[in-house]
């Protein structure tokens, strides 16, 4: 690695040594001027120079606006690894994420396929398995949250692509970012854990839409909507572990569920517009409820058409997880959509890679899930094809590795 | 479909009528200065505004630059379908691919996937293989520059995602945009042909590095650097099928060599640096010739080391493949990097979509691949799994279809 490397280390300047999240290192802009030109090269924008710091008091990953590009990869510890050699692996995986996010190269032998490219919004993301508590001997430590999900009776798991010691999270505004990032948490892993699934997701790109929050899923819905804002007062409640918590070295985590949800888009696609929108109880068009409004506007759930009937059905998607309807069971919902190609029978092998983020997925996903699980309308279009729970540590202070205060506490 | 797709229209103006490519529409620019911020929304930036026109003298999607997101899909024609249907379909599918590559929705059925989306650069392009003349009692026009591709020793090919009557190339600078128009042509081919294969894949973001030209690849390297530029005398030439051609449907067509080429990333990630460039004949940083200058710098084949021996290697993947080693063949190259996640042994299926164009694959492809597979040092670092060669006809004039004038001639 040699000029190139480091003119990016210039360019990023000290990102390595920045405190906050959201850091523009010399944007360049004016990309709109230059875009359609076929011949000029585009400038470097926010695009490709927003950062994201790696310490902090919560993971990246959890709050920062959804990429581009994600890969999802879960290991298993290796035959013989226990809790000596999981703390190095946290430790090497820490310093490396650490490189990664401010754009620096990924050591020596780093594969260059980055190379141009700032940190394009980079985070990686670790959590804990259940398994991995029993595998580094630290039983003692695993939080009742990680209790294994409930069955639910529409779940079609296939249990090769669920759970795992160890899950990454990686996403990025960039694609080679992201697979350089992926790529080199993989080989790092060493002979310490092994890959035992890979997903690999997309949303919008920048600049694509004028709201981006409002993201669209595959079956052409807006998605979203009802997660918790961060200007809401209990959003840190709900969505991270609390200071004062019985395992100490959860505390500033977060709880991340994570399902491969297949769509069976010729079926909903065969469904006109109308009875889409009653199986969701939102419009299509801007994701409004159907008793009116904007996104935003809160359900009517209780307002009746002139049949007498309910305006959003008793069994729409939106009524029945809405956190009203759950006890105030809310999670934030961050996913990735995925599209792994067409079937032989040339259906689509498309939906969503679901993630969502709680302090506790007993007051998160599991109650809206089983009620989802009884008499969710667009149950007939989904199929929960694998899942996964981890525990996501707080983010590291500066000197520190993920996961340090439970693999040396 | 409702106000959304109003807005989308009005916001895109006269896109449909729009005669040249690249063109801007209504840019909100200053992503710059949004982008970092988590909570405020990104503006629709160029990224989003731009629209490639669907008429012309050439297809789009051959000169225009490589989009964030591809799709590739080969059909072959349904049984019984003949060149009846296949016309029907040619006129169905360039009406749609018009009405998106102008941001307009897909007819009254369209699922909304790319709803609040401008175009992104959204290109449809079209191919007929060799098999779609048998199929179409046409193969008194179809072009020896169709016959079958030399066997190349290091072939390991898979018929099933090789070849295909029908070929459709998708781009976009968005992942849902190009999803959208991907599901609106399958259904929109009906019962008149089915998906053969079809493969996703992807290039940077734009915005994210300063030089998009300069792609990079999955191994790091620099890729693309010997493509003919449009502003070289003899681009068209060696691009586009001059008018004066035996068969005159192919006037301003193409020929696209595809070529689903798997990089052996663990293999080649396991050379040092220096051997890397020796394979390439290239410095990875960028690009430059191992005998000195940048990227551009013409190679100075003949230079030795204090050695005695040539500085760029009798092997080198650069010296083998250069023009001037090939009698001056040469292809516009215009891959996408492709990543189906990771096998069961922890390898990646990674590597490139390679898609080049020529006027006549015998004098582009063909002549330069087989000298690669003779003594190419990149040959134990690649696999080519699948391949498959279209005649691509020029673009089409306003109220006519791709191939109308071969279906209808």
């Amino acid at each position: 690695m040699r000029d190139n490397d480091i003119s990016r280390r210039r360019l990023l300047g000290t990102a390595g040594a920045a405190g906050a999240t959201g850091l523009v290192f010399g944007a360049a802009g004016g990309a709109a001027a230059h875009a359609a030109s076929s011949d000029s090269p585009t400038p470097l924008t926010a695009i490709g120079t927003t950062g994201v710091a790696f310490h902090g008091t919560h993971q990246a990953g959890i709050t920062d606006p959804q990429q581009a590009h994600g890969h999802l990869v879960a290991f298993d510890l290796a035959p013989g690894a226990g809790r000596k050699e999981a703390a190095t692996l946290m430790r090497r995986w820490s310093a490396l994420a650490a490189d990664l996010m401010a754009g620096r190269p990924a050591g020596d032998g780093d594969t260059g396929v980055a190379l141009d490219a700032g940190p394009s919004s980079l985070t990686v993301t670790f959590g804990f398995g259940r398994t991995f508590f029993d595998r580094t001997s630290l039983v003692a430590e695993r939080p009742v949250q990680l209790d294994p999900l409930p069955d639910f009776s529409s779940d079609r798991l296939d249990r090769k692509r669920s759970d795992g010691d160890l899950w990454v999270q990686i996403g990025a505004d960039d694609a080679l970012v992201a697979f350089h990032a992926l790529r080199a948490i993989q080989k790092s892993a060493g002979d310490a854990a092994r890959v035992r699934w890979q997903m690999n997701g997309f949303n919008r790109s920048r600049g694509a839409t004028a709201t981006p929050m409002t993201a669209r899923n595959l079956m052409g819905q807006v998605d979203g909507t009802g997660n918790p804002k961060p200007s809401e007062p209990d959003f840190r409640r709900r969505v991270f572990v609390p200071d004062e918590t019985e395992h100490a070295w959860m505390a500033g985590g977060s709880y991340a569920v994570v399902r491969r949800i297949r769509m069976l888009l010729d079926d909903w696609e065969k469904l006109p517009l109308r009875k889409q929108e009653q199986v969701i109880g939102r419009r299509k068009a801007d994701g409004a409820p159907l008793t009116g409004g904007s996104e935003t506007t809160e359900l009517a759930l209780d307002e009746t058409g002139r049949d007498g009937k309910p305006v959003i059905p008793a069994n729409a998607h939106a009524r029945i997880s809405a956190p009203e309807q759950n006890g105030g069971a809310a999670m934030l919902r961050r996913p990735f959509s995925f599209h792994d190609g067409i079937d032989a029978d040339g259906t689509p092998d498309a939906g969503l890679l679901f993630i969502c983020w709680q302090a506790d997925p007993l007051r998160g996903f599991v109650p809206v899930q089983r009620k989802l699980d009884r008499g969710d309308a667009l149950s007939p279009f989904i199929r929960h094809e694998a899942s996964g729970l981890f525990a996501v540590p707080g983010g590291p202070a500066k000197g520190e590795y993920v996961g340090q205060r439970l693999l040396e506490g």
